[in-house]
């Protein structure tokens, strides 16, 4: 960090488009690191925009893409259904040497529609980093120190174009790993989006009633049902394939365990139940 | 808790049968809180038990019953399977004054095992406070500050019995609500019991080449799914009525999500999703 910060910065002018909580993290973490000389966030709220000024997260505020037109780099970080159009509208504003990254929790749908468009020097993204709080006011510069950021090249992309990506993600602290974009989304449903709508629905069947009965057990298995559902919403839907997928494997092993609650099969039972254990164990978070 | 430590003790000499992480919390609290003027640890590790008399979690350690025989108060701590048993043996042992209760996360089998022998001055309790770590060396003498504990008195309870274990609880910080041992076991299994479940089987469907796509939000979800399947299981076992029944409901309403994202019916998706988001923000634990 300290020889990024020292010599020359990997970025010119920064153009960030969304400045929620990934996008103010960005920005913060950006700050942090020294990996920007200027950084314009774009958003809808220009009153927002000036919280994030005044933190020091973005040196200039806008709603005006011609802003962002001398732009060396740009990360769309809007919600998942939003940001083709936005890509496609960085492209019309920027100048041609301009390279443009997202932070979409889904990668097909997103650079298939973009890809198309062999003058969009666009690779795609996904920073496994987040919270279930939403907003800049949860900015944070540390959310993507240790992380795994996912970048999906496809034939299109230009070399020099993906390893600069990869040094942005990496000059924020992450871990960065490379797939194809449906690649990315078949395993990102079961390690994220399938996850969500379990942790949800477990919340939905809770009765008001039985709220006093909750310990941390049940606290943690659903906090991720406190996000947005409107966000979630796009992700589930521009991932619907391989969540039908997952949510039947999920349903079929259930179904399973029941059945062996129902006929007494404590030994498979417990056999399943320390094949899961040895599984979370292995992700050793603590 | 100044007051109960100024003035005299609840509870002259207490044993506590199974020493292991809530047996030990509560020796470490009731030690904390000066609720005892005794603490007599049973176990079948006296290895182990040696390391709880050095942390002053007890004062005695064994594994002979006799040595609970004047105890006025004693708590089960040991798994669901093995309470009623235990339950009995301290029933021989000890004199007939003795007021018993347990922490076992289920209620209608154990207190009907106990309840047919009027002899017995057992009231059941469930302290809804635990860690997916295991062990006496994780005890926490905080671990029950500010939560619930579930008694579930039956027709057969003293009334000065149910209130000299509410007492207790309510020494070592928690708030207590009474109901019949079906009625917690009900409502455990949606809280609770089904979670953990949920839980296990997430955990069991990532495969190991997946673990770096995982984030914080998998694992908030799966992070019970560490704890000890034999206890589990027993839980299982204990209340596999109730299981069936909330398992049936998840399966149902997963299945309903599944079938809105086949059909493409993100009104109704987003509706759920929000009415998870609403259940889960009224927890209120940040």
């Amino acid at each position: 960090m300290m020889g990024l910060a020292m010599g020359s910065p990997l970025i010119q002018h920064l153009g960030i488009v969304g400045v929620g909580l990934i996008g103010g993290s960005i920005g913060a973490a950006v700050r942090a690191r020294g990996l920007a000389v200027k950084v314009t966030g774009l958003g809808r709220n220009a009153a927002k925009l000036q919280g994030a000024i005044e933190s020091g997260i973005i040196d200039v505020a806008t709603d005006d893409w011609s802003r962002l037109a001398d732009c060396d780099f740009a990360v769309v970080a809007t919600p998942v259904d939003r940001i083709v159009e936005d890509v496609l509208a960085l492209n019309r504003h920027c100048h041609a040497g301009t390279i443009v990254t997202d932070a979409g929790s889904v990668k097909g749908s997103i650079c298939s529609g973009i890809s198309g468009d062999t003058a969009i020097r666009f690779v795609g993204s996904h920073p496994l980093a987040g919270s279930e709080k939403a907003g800049i006011a949860h900015s944070d510069a540390e959310l993507f120190q240790g992380r795994v950021c996912v970048v999906t090249p496809d034939s299109h992309t230009d070399a020099g174009d993906l390893a600069k990506v990869k040094s942005f993600w990496e000059g924020l602290g992450m871990r960065v790993l490379s797939m194809t974009p449906d690649e990315h989304d078949r395993r990102l449903a079961r390690t994220s989006h399938l996850p969500h709508l379990t942790a949800a629905a477990l919340s939905c069947l809770l009765e008001s009633a039985d709220r006093s009965l909750t310990s941390t057990g049940f606290r943690d298995t659903t906090r991720i049902a406190s996000g947005d559902p409107a966000l979630w919403r796009a992700i589930f839907e521009a991932n619907s394939a391989a969540m039908l997928t997952e949510t039947d494997r999920l349903i079929t092993l259930l179904a399973q365990w029941k059945e062996w609650i129902a006929q007494q099969d404590w030994q498979r039972l417990t056999a399943g139940l320390q094949a899961a254990k040895d599984a979370r164990d292995a992700l050793r978070d603590g």
